[in-house]
């Protein structure tokens, strides 16, 4: 199993997949043949086509997944699957309605490589409970692919002290998740990443991920930390 | 059909109910048995306590609706309901798994006045695709009270021009439900209400409203505007 879970693929100033493409490209090495999966946003045929176009720039050849096609086929074909951002409830509602949330699951098993970011990373997840994400689809569960044992929130924000808005901080959001499980979360502030191999979880990026246990204060990672206890659960 | 829709409970300076303490009391005049539900939250019991002992102080006399007593019985004593404030997938999961959901459609068409505050105001709505809040329970189905004909989102901000987050914006994450759905959403900022009777629709509150619809730019309305035309959909 290998796989790159990233907070988000737009960098601050704006530019895709520009400030993760070093640790993609590392990543994707050998790798001759990726499937992009734009089913998180509403005009799938210009994300697909955009990102192909940057992967291809970092010599990376891929196609998109295209729902009106033999998406099985496509799969079959495919070295790695990359599930891009956007609304998580509509990304998982699609994975079900295609039979692409087993056939990934699958793929990824038999070692697919597989590269998730923002709601493509929520999915990577147990289940979609902790997206950020709002839910303008019913999908017909909230099961996702369980490709870790552990929920991910990315996009993590640290409260602003000036604000004056009174929904919920995302901490609180968090915690509220855990008076109701007692799967660790693990939150990716934006530019974080996750490199998992089979006994290992590596985090990357400049700001570092905040783990949330139920019961426990949450505790505050660098990034450069190994953390291969989050898959021994 | 009487509703007072409020975005939040607790004001920009901690106080719970201070800021809609005018308002929720001209709102219950006459009333003299409130219900209070509580089960967006996980201490219901310090939630109920807590709100009733604030009504108590604005005159108005209150229970809250527990779990493990007699519902029906509650309900059938009240001339008035008042859905807090929470997490809104745990709220209408427990709505759903009480009976409550039905019950509370058929008191209000009945004419018990209905109080709505940040949860609250969302499962009065026909769904709760309009949430903010994380999906930590998956409840039976995303369908909610349908009180009123429109979407709901409270809590609304608007975008934070010096912010480096790569999320979504809320107004990004409402032209998302728009793809998806063609009804529209009333957005209430912080201390925004709607006072709703059979042809009325009130906004109340010092900042405003922004009503989103399909395929339209947003547009804004102060306080003080009537927004009848949102029941004739």
């Amino acid at each position: 199993m290998q796989l790159l879970l990233m907070s988000n693929s737009t960098g601050p100033d704006g530019g895709y997949l520009d400030h993760c493409a070093d640790v993609l490209q590392e990543f994707l090495t050998g790798v001759s043949n990726l499937l992009f999966v734009p089913f998180a946003v509403s005009d799938e045929l210009a994300y697909g086509a955009k990102t192909c176009e940057r992967l291809d720039r970092m010599g990376v050849r891929a196609d998109w997944a295209d729902r009106t096609g033999d998406l099985v086929g496509q799969l079959r074909q495919a070295e790695a699957v990359f599930i891009g951002g956007g609304n998580t409830f509509r990304l998982l509602d699609r994975l079900y309605s295609t039979g692409m949330l087993d056939a990934i699951r699958r793929s990824v098993a038999d070692g697919v490589r597989y590269v998730g970011a923002s709601a493509g990373t929520n999915v990577a997840s147990p289940t979609i409970k902790t997206t950020n994400d709002m839910p303008i689809i019913e999908p017909p569960s909230f099961v996702a692919l369980g490709l870790v044992p552990f929920q991910i929130n990315p996009h993590y924000v640290d409260r602003d002290p000036d604000s004056s808005h009174q929904g919920e901080t995302r901490e609180e959001r968090l915690f509220e998740y855990l008076e109701e499980s007692d799967r660790p979360v693990v939150a990716l502030r934006e530019g974080a990443i996750l490199r998992i191999s089979r006994k290992e979880v590596l985090l990357l990026g400049s700001l570092g991920a905040r783990i949330y246990r139920r019961g426990k204060e949450p505790l505050e990672y660098p990034a450069g930390t190994q953390l291969d206890d989050l898959l021994d659960i």
